[in-house]
């Protein structure tokens, strides 16, 4: 197994994203959250590098302290339906929320995109962790459901999902022009789900796809939300600050996976990445710090508080110890609040370090391109990592990679020169799922 | 202004509809509701023929009586989004009901596809005709709502979907690199709406778009419809089976647009039509037969059914005068249940006349394309039509309109051999919407 194990690369495409104030650099394109040009240049360009898949990340709820690039940005199935059109070969995962949308509709619209994508398509299914949410939606939610609840929720949804993709048979459309024969009835299912906070009669108006159906990846690193990880999704999509963090992360996800009766090795475990390359050490770290000046320390700090519910920082002294935040951020991002508050307290930082740090991340993906295969295999030998999604910072960072580093990876043999599948599915190494009518 | 007056045409692209039947037809793709490859050349053609826009019918609810198409189709926003890569120029106006989703995500995935093709989304707003939707639904509506309720629910969701696309002026983003504002804060709004049905803050997370916001359509004929209509759309999709009827409807829902204080020549009138070309009038009519003799009895009276909430026509007899259904189809397709219901009185027609008229409607447009072009003139110079939305019912439908009768049309002066304008709206003849912030 090990010796056919290769990397797995996504590319979450941001637009001005990536850090809070990488907009304001010179050589970066201001208005590309919502730029079709940009989005397309850089599909195009993580699928000559081979790229596994692109990745949607997404939010429901923006005020005027929000990041830049989530302010005005495309909404995840249309702009992955448009870049169907420009792509063959690379994956198209989307985030959508289960706790503020119908499992009929979005069964459906990524059902869609799959069939439009002939096989590409995926689902990022978050919970949402912001709060504050609910307020562009109390036609359905009179309050944001907590962390529990939410994970319940998506338990139940995705039961309902998984159900409705599999309405048809895989062979039920006949079309038998001769005896008028459409469809095989006995083909077709019925799901009947009645459950705690769904009830859906389907069947679904659209087949199964040439995968079966979308990839189903999931981010949420609570106790709950790797367990719900490990028992219904294909690939997880995690921030870990470091080798040691990732490698506990991996076993621990992988362990509960075995639990849940499933075979480890179909659920591909994903940590974000932002490299910075140059040609010399200092021109890498040259790029780092001209992004790290870019942030003023009052964005800084509204970048911070998103995390914690909005929270507001401007009320505690820069230069003292970071606040002791009690339950705060709990019901919002909380893996990331709890990994916030200590290490805070490990390292004893105050708030500005603490700020500038979460905004423009020192991570050891910073180098030659050298430097940074290396790291990578390193994360990739010692179980880390299956693969990871790169995210951009600086100018340029999606293309330097493709050009420099992942030539290097090919040469090492660790990672594809052609995809393997036609499929999202397939290029993950996952199998394609049986109808669960299916005789 | 009537010299200016230019036909305008949609496309409404739906793989094998049109006619139930039409797929057992050996020159029909039996798979083309799915087939993307489909989808792109119907669009390409359309665009070649100048036509304003494609136009994506959807249902959210299907049981083994559903007509083929039905059954396994494209997500509409999905689709569009697709297709707005493979052209440039034509409008993409897609179905979805306001009883059935959340005016937040609906306003943003119409404003996101809008900005996906620069100016050219549209978004055909339906309440949805059919009870059985909510047993896919049940969540949010414990029950299918009334017509009244559905129009009250519209009401108040296309008010909160216009106020979101206004959440931000159309010089509010800034995005000054030297001072690091990225946008103007007075420029950005919150909706705050909160009524009967929704409570939505806002603002919308994406700006305006190229042509304001998305071109409203919309395909009521009841009473509570055409006044919404003539209220909120700006453009309406309907079915007139004559010339006659369809002078009453275009003056009635004109009239009612005054009536709200418009200008009439704002609210674009598009009746469908499903031309049937030959190169002689028996050509065309051997083409209408062909189709028609595709259609079986048992088929047709389930395709009925349908409208009247899938009713179960097969328990009458086949050859007796159409049946008294009293207020059966009240809820469902109602405009529609109450002319058939008329029709079969006042022309004594028995059940299976009925099923037949309906499953291939025979319209005056069958014939040469001299004289499909003459009655299209007639019908645009009487003022029973701004415009056509095309439907194809025989095979090369649409390709046979472009290259025979858009050229009669063009050369009698009364369409358009280039786009007039980059957006939907500018080919509609439809003002700019003014942001309702702005100063
Ligand atoms: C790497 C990563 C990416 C994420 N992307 C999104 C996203 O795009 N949209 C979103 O609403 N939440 C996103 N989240 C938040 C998670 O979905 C989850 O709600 C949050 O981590 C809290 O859940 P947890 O307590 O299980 O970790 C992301 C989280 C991580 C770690
Ligand atoms: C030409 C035409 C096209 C329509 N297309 C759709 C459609 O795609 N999806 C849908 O749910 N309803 C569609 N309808 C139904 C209308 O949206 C409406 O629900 C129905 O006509 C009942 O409302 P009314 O009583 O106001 O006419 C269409 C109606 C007409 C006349």
């Amino acid at each position: 197994m090990s010796e056919q194990r290769k990397l797995k690369f996504g590319a979450l495409i941001h637009g001005v994203g990536g850090s809070i104030s990488g907009w304001r650099h010179p050589d970066i394109q201001a208005d590309a959250s919502v730029s079709l040009e940009f989005y397309k240049e850089q599909a195009q360009k993580a699928e000559e590098g081979k790229f596994d898949l692109l990745f949607i990340a997404d939010g429901l709820f923006i005020n005027e302290k929000s990041i830049p690039h989530f302010l005005n940005r495309f909404e995840p199935l249309t702009i992955l339906s448009a870049l169907a059109a420009f792509t063959s070969r690379i994956g198209l995962v989307g985030t959508v929320s289960t706790s503020y949308s119908e499992p009929f509709t979005v069964a459906r619209q990524f059902a869609s995109l799959d069939h439009i994508s002939q096989g590409r398509g995926g689902w990022n299914l978050v919970t949402t962790p912001l709060e504050s949410t609910a307020l562009n939606y109390n036609k359905t939610i009179e309050e944001h459901p907590d962390h529990a609840k939410r994970y319940r929720i998506a338990s139940e949804y995705i039961q309902v999902t998984k159900g409705l993709w599999d309405s048809w048979e895989d062979d039920a459309f006949t079309r038998d022009k001769e005896t008028g024969e459409f469809f095989d009835p006995s083909k077709m299912h019925q799901l009947k789900h009645k459950g705690e906070f769904f009830s859906v009669q389907g069947p679904l108006n659209i087949a199964r796809s040439k995968q079966g159906r979308p990839v189903v990846f999931q981010a949420g690193s609570s106790e709950a939300g790797k367990n719900f990880a490990a028992k219904e999704a294909d690939a997880i999509f995690t921030g870990q600050p470091t080798l040691e963090d990732a490698k506990i992360f991996y076993q621990d996800v992988k362990n509960r996976a075995i639990a849940f009766g499933r075979n480890p090795d179909e659920i591909v475990i994903l940590p974000g990445i932002a490299p910075i390359i140059g040609a010399t050490e200092e021109e890498a770290e040259h790029k780092y710090q001209e992004l790290a000046n870019l942030v003023s320390i009052d964005k800084a700090l509204d970048y911070l508080g998103r995390y914690f519910d909005h929270h507001d920082f401007s009320q505690y002294e820069l230069d003292a110890p970071f606040p002791d935040l009690g339950d705060i951020g709990k019901n919002s991002f909380r893996s990331t609040t709890d990994r916030i508050k200590q290490e805070a307290k490990e390292k004893q930082l105050t708030l500005r370090q603490v700020a500038l740090k979460e905004t423009t991340p020192r991570t050891s993906f910073i180098g030659t391109p050298e430097k940074v295969a290396h790291l990578i295999q390193q994360w990739f030998d010692e179980k880390g990592a299956d693969g990871f999604i790169f995210s951009s910072s600086v100018p340029n960072a999606l293309s330097d990679f493709v050009d420099y580093v992942i030539p290097i990876l090919q040469k090492r043999g660790i990672y594809r020169t052609e995809y393997e599948a036609e499929t999202l599915r397939g290029n993950l190494g996952l199998p394609f799922p049986e109808n669960r009518y299916a005789k």
